[in-house]
């Protein structure tokens, strides 16, 4: 931390950057570490590869955020990047500034900073506040917003497993600071495409669930997807709310492909769906995780729940 | 307080009520209660006019709730109950206990204890939590679980307006205590009926829009109802997933029912839906209203809608 500080003393001009397809944190961090740095008199400026996305345009000063890198730079702070690869297909760090400091809390993340400063917390809102405690900046309304924005997006709203008490006291702080947190809740949650309701719709309208209630399922079809003029990002949430019916450990979304069929598994409590996502070919998380199944949507079906009644008792 | 403490310190037997159509706030509060008295060596019951909602039964010591009271206690504890009707239809109080206290958060409250302790902020779980460390309470695991229960369902999941920097300073010190946060949300919003999920989809599916987007609304028919095997408990929070959709100011919710046609109103930011109701017949809240009209579904609908455009700009 000290090295950060006097890193920033010595700079003048300061570019923040954060990963492509950026979430809530990552616009939220940047911003604020933006603001925190203009406060202290720096010339600052912030960069993102994709524009803002349309529910994060409400956070103040989202409108300074550059697409395109010009001139060189004193010191350049990445947030929120697990790998200089997440910022650009990799940013010639070398050439941008000076000396850079790399800000995370990816366990994984690569170290390609000259500092970095890696927490393994729930966000990088959370670990940027107590940087600027230290820093002695003050925390303005637009700076409190921007962080408890970047706090609730990579918490679920305090429904995360590695929400911790001291995210709580952050929250607290920030709501203190001016943070208007129903207002960003709103923002955040109350923002969703018409398409993407009405393909929710249709999808849990034919939901369907084993005898026992534990595993449910949800199909998508290409003719849905066009009925309800929706997109690939419309398809957030709907294997969630599916794993949000009473009893059920397993849910799943099938999604009719061009190159066979899209699988997503969500579990409750207790089974690995990772493992059945990998015995499918696929990955990821024990709670979350995704597989391509090379069949039509009805032969899939049967090939994945065969697969996942074998891990439900 | 000081009061409260002293009845409580002077009582052997005390029974703690709370409200008919027990909701987390009520339950969570109770069971705490009734949790702390015992551990101050206290011969405790509870009482609530009906059993448990399913989705509370998460909650420890939840089936030790009483719905008959049975002799003659020396203190009763009211908690959530705004009136005493809110009780029983109306508990005959002065047979049950010695001294009544009633503990609340609803600022209409009819003050009908002995002692009244009426603080106007979003749970009552957040009143008894600064009440046990008053008490010297040890906040066990449990405890903090109930209470823990009680602050999220009474602010949406910290997303309501009276969510304070002090509720976050509250949910600190539960989580501290041992609540787990994930487990607790998970158990009160992941428990959805599968009907309610199909009748969700059954009414997004048809969901409809004004050409601005600031008014959407859906329509649920008995047939719809009888498809997706719906009760009334099943149509919660429909009408609110209409209002999270981007743009949307005025959500509106038509259910066909023998005597007319329901309307479920929820504004966003800026349009008094209280006033609205209000001209139909109905009434509520600025963000949440309802009416009847005694009309068919249709005729409802072009009644209802001529009377929102008015108010929309």
């Amino acid at each position: 931390v000290k090295k950060i500080l006097n890193e920033i003393k010595k700079a003048d001009k300061i570019v923040v950057f954060t990963h492509r397809d950026p979430d809530g944190d990552a616009i939220g961090s940047m911003i604020a570490m933006y603001l925190a740095l203009r406060s202290i008199g720096k010339k600052a400026d912030m960069f993102c590869s994709n524009k803002v996305p349309d529910i994060y345009r409400f956070l103040p000063s989202s409108d300074k955020v550059k697409d395109k890198v010009l001139g060189r730079y004193d010191l350049g702070i990445f947030v929120d990047c697990g790998s200089i690869e997440r910022v650009n297909g990799g940013a010639d760090i070398d050439t941008i500034a000076d000396v850079n400091i790399n800000i995370d809390h990816h366990p994984d993340n690569t170290r390609f900073g000259d500092i970095n400063y890696i927490e393994p917390i729930s966000s990088v809102s959370e670990i940027i506040f107590k940087l600027f405690k230290k820093m002695n900046v003050k925390i303005t309304k637009d700076i409190a917003t921007c962080l408890y924005a970047g706090v609730i997006t990579d918490t679920g709203n305090f429904r995360y497993d590695y929400t911790t008490s001291e995210t709580f006291e952050v929250a607290k702080q920030l709501k203190k600071a001016g943070a208007d947190s129903t207002f960003i809740a709103m923002s955040v949650y109350e923002n969703k495409t018409l398409s993407s309701v009405k393909i929710l719709g249709a999808a849990m309208h034919g939901l369907e669930s084993s005898k026992s209630g534990k595993v449910a399922w949800a199909v998508i079809t290409k003719k849905m997807m066009d009925d309800a003029g929706a997109s690939d990002e419309d398809l957030t949430g709907i294997v969630d709310l599916i794993r949000s019916v009473k009893g059920v450990e397993v849910a799943i979304l099938f999604r009719e492909e061009d190159y066979g069929t899209k699988v997503n598994f969500r579990s409750k409590f207790k089974v690995n769906v990772s493992a059945i996502a990998g015995r499918l070919g696929g990955g990821g998380h024990v709670r979350a995780s995704g597989a391509v199944v090379n069949a039509d949507i009805k032969s899939a079906q049967k090939k994945v729940l065969a697969e996942v009644y074998k891990d439900i008792k």
